[in-house]
């Protein structure tokens, strides 16, 4: 038996060469043209994740500046960190609950249900590809996991395999240092794997007993992401060891009533 | 030009038939042994990825319950959570302080200064590949970076090539449910990624500027890793698109004074 056979390998490859995107542009010929180009063929069981940045410049998610009348709230809240008021109203439209205000720093729940930093709203490489003057900022896309069916809908036609297709965005974490990737939105993919009350070798239930599966592929997907401008926004990930199913992300969101740190 | 050579690829390998682990036993031999096995060979760059829980077992950090005397502390909280009173001992000589208590749930800084549950003493599979009769739990390994520093020289020594070393744990997070895995020990590997103040493609400063690389690392592995005694407690990874160097934990745990969830 050869040993290479037994090893259970998982390859994420990210997709050479991706174009900047802008809005309007037909993401998934974007992704399929790519997947051709790093010499892959979509499989069964096959994973695309995507970054939410150019989900949402797809999406026409960008917003000038010039354009946005900040609240009073959002005056006092830029006062209070030192932002600017516009991007403050557009966290504040994009939040249903601000949870901590530092210098900088508004951490809030996202109106789509997760807690993150300014509510997603990102000010850095708005520009590239977009043709655009001024000051512009980028939202979160309005509905990642509808972004990801529709994503999915269309590799699947194209390709004839059985795929799942993963938003990530790079988030903070509570009581660590620096952002991982997470996912935001997907289709075809389970967020949580749930082992509980599957006994362990021995007979003992298992103390940890639900995994963040699409959190830990986001993360992974993230390595070969990078930041930035760096035009590997894509990755094709072959080889998960568990079978793909509908999800949501309802599976990941804790419920008010298990949340401790809020 | 090929398309392949192009593309990106990070590859994770799970070394395949790795045996039980028992107190003593040698780490490196065993992965070493592994690393043969899944038809590879140790390069510069290679990241092995090792799971906290057969660096504890190696290391001897089972405890047998009975020989556990609960102090009065220990007692209450057990009263207050239903938790085994033996067992909240050890979470309480393993911890700094606690952070939040519920029914079957004790939130700590951990002595080694990340927040977890329960102080990761593990209930589960304590048994496999010990020999041990009665009551056991596995504590953490008593200081994870040593432990990865000692493999990573084995290792080293034995491959010549030049390696990182992560030890791998899944932890709960703040607010999202499933638990994902984290780095709580690493050696020759950055724990962050620091992008700050380097510019975007249009001269923007990077908003978003220190990237948890050890953790999406771990992250990246747990997925290969499953839980509980399936046997892939070693993950092979090659392909990191960022140079190894010396790296700490103390570059991700969060400093008090930047803790907004404590």
């Amino acid at each position: 038996m050869s040993a290479a056979v037994q090893a259970e390998r998982l390859v994420l490859t990210a997709l050479p060469d991706m174009p900047l995107v802008r809005a309007g542009d037909d993401l998934p010929a974007l992704i399929l043209a790519g997947v051709g180009r790093a010499g892959l063929r979509l499989e069964d069981g096959d994973v695309i994740a995507v970054a939410s940045k150019i989900v949402a410049k797809a999406e026409g998610r960008t917003v000038e500046l010039k354009g946005v009348a900040p609240s009073d709230r959002a005056l006092r809240i830029a006062t209070e960190t030192g932002k600017d008021a516009r991007i403050v109203e557009l966290i504040l439209r994009e939040s249903r609950e601000i949870l901590r205000i530092r210098e900088d720093l508004i951490i809030v729940e996202h109106r789509l249900g997760f807690v993150c930093a300014n509510a997603g709203v990102d000010h850095s490489n708005v520009h590239e590809g977009q043709g655009l003057d001024g000051e512009w900022v980028l939202m979160l896309p309005e509905d990642p996991c509808r972004s990801a069916r529709s994503l999915r809908e269309r590799l699947q036609a194209e390709s004839g395999a059985s795929l799942g297709v993963l938003v990530v965005d790079s988030h903070g974490r509570a009581w660590r240092m620096g952002t991982v990737g997470m996912a935001i939105g997907l289709a075809g993919l389970p967020a949580l794997l749930d082992l509980r009350g599957r006994p362990d070798l021995f007979g003992d239930k298992l103390q940890v007993t639900q995994v963040g599966l699409a959190d830990e592929l986001a993360a992974a997907a993230s390595i070969l992401m990078g930041q930035a401008a760096e035009g590997r926004p894509v990755i094709h990930v072959r080889g998960l060891p568990y079978p793909l199913r509908e999800g949501s992300m309802e599976e990941v969101l804790r419920p008010m009533e298990l949340d401790l740190f809020r």
